[in-house]
């Protein structure tokens, strides 16, 4: 059975028991610690927290959590805090690595740095998310919603292939991918749907994961039967997408920003294209959200 | 007071008790009719169907609607019913001109006709849309979800224009308006960021409609007080956006679908550009919608 909601996704790692450890650089914020503690209370995650021992303690106690549930590791530096988070996860001393409080450029710069850091050989960086909202019945993956800002056709390639991976792990056998644009014409003038129309070819050609795709569609024609029926346009994701494919990152952005928001939406976001789950969360998602992306990077660990 | 939903927009029509002559091109068609019918019955349209009478007077009966409230112009030739109702609008013999059962395509290349159509002189042609979500304090006015795929700076200019004079007919006196990015940093890399920054010294200079203006700000930073408090961003926008400026058509096309389709969302739309109003309905808009379409039209008619 697929996993069809965020709850559902937290509830799958409580019954799998596993604790998965979370190495994080820079542990002395409060959101990052709120979010690892529902984690390591519900059975699934060790967080290791690497920073100011003293200011790590001090939120302990100011938050009133049980801190026999983390691993400090002191080291007031931020650099070789971040360091030091990187090289356990890429010893396989961790499972996940885990951004705390230091900037996200520097973050990513390390992630990214091709000796030291997490990348993929050759991989491109890019972000999905599983987004929940009430109105839809089952979860929506999208992307990118924050790295990859005009993706070429190869980016575009990347970020299909890696939605579908992460659709998959949620079990998810043969995703419903939805490429994105402001209507489900073709038009030659822009590369965006010719880009779609190579995907799709290719898809055909089994050169690409298995999937049912279609693009152009607009998100009406992704994501509503009725809508489908009303224009009467023939298409094999029919209103029933597990993925949104965006044509640029201000698209992408907009849309789940708006249903966070404006429709009660909930989302479990992670980096993709690195050896480990990294999580980098916004301080702008709530609470539960923060929760769901450790709980994300804890499912994309199984059975590996 | 500035009306600040869809309903009270159609209730400050109800009061004025003025009625919009609307010159309909090939109104042979249920959607088109019921919009207009609620219009009429309401008392600020009277709707002339030119198109193919017994097509309309069956239309008419099927839906149960007082035929008295239509005024109908047998033409059966769609071209000839469509230059028929442009003429009647450039003429003054109707206040607003809609789109019924004929293809946009050719709708709006008579719309665009540099002789006889109804653009402005050099005008660019836009949309914009006054969205009305339950979760929002007031209406979002936002632009363009239909018509510029990627508009250039003068075009993102006329986009402001358009969506502050709308915004003033609702009686917003200094409409704040977001210029939409994925975040709220200036990347120098991409021409959008700086299209915003110019604009933003335009109106400081007062080359530009009165307003207060803010750019790029994610939706977040625009429509939400508390994540401006977050992330500690200073803003005159300040979570508060009247108007929402995309960056490209499918960002603001995914964005607004989103919330019609997960957040309860309606609208009222209306072409820009145009010496007079023009309606093109999208059939996949709800029923209230396409209502909500006429009134704004009739709106934007009111003290010319």
């Amino acid at each position: 059975m697929a996993i069809s909601s965020l709850n559902e996704l937290t509830d799958v790692l409580k019954q799998k028991a596993r604790k998965f450890k979370i190495a994080v650089a820079c542990g002395n914020d409060a959101n990052t610690i709120n979010a690892l503690y529902e984690a390591a209370d519900n059975g699934f995650a060790t967080p290791v927290l690497i920073g100011d021992e003293t200011k790590i303690q001090d939120i302990i106690k100011e938050q009133n959590l049980d801190g026999s549930l983390f691993n400090i590791i002191d080291e007031k530096d931020d650099l070789k805090a971040l360091n030091l988070a990187l090289k356990m996860v890429k010893n396989d001393e961790a499972d996940v690595l885990m951004k705390g409080l230091i900037g996200t450029d520097k973050f990513l710069h390390a992630v990214l740095n091709k000796e030291n850091g997490l990348m993929k050989p050759k991989a491109v960086m890019s972000y999905v998310c599983a987004v929940e909202v009430p109105k839809y019945h089952k979860l929506l993956f999208v992307t990118d919603t924050a790295v990859l800002p005009y993706p070429d056709l190869s980016q575009k390639i990347a970020m299909l292939k890696y939605s579908i991976a992460m659709a998959k792990q949620f079990g998810i056998e043969k995703p419903k991918v939805a490429l994105i644009g402001a209507s489900e014409k073709i038009n030659n003038g822009f590369q965006n749907s010719n880009d779609y129309a190579v995907m799709c070819k290719m898809v055909e050609r089994g050169q690409l994961p298995d999937c049912i795709i279609d693009g152009p569609l607009d998100i009406f024609l992704a994501c509503d039967k009725e809508s489908v029926a009303i224009k009467g346009v023939s298409t094999p994701v029919n209103g029933d997408a597990d993925i949104l494919l965006f044509p640029n990152l201000e698209a992408c952005n907009s849309f789940y920003k708006g249903l966070m928001l404006f429709a009660g939406g909930e989302l479990a976001g992670l980096i993709q294209g690195t050896e480990k789950p990294v999580v980098v969360m916004s301080r702008s998602e709530s609470e539960k959200s923060k929760y769901y992306c450790v709980a994300l990077a804890c499912l994309m660990c199984l059975n590996k």
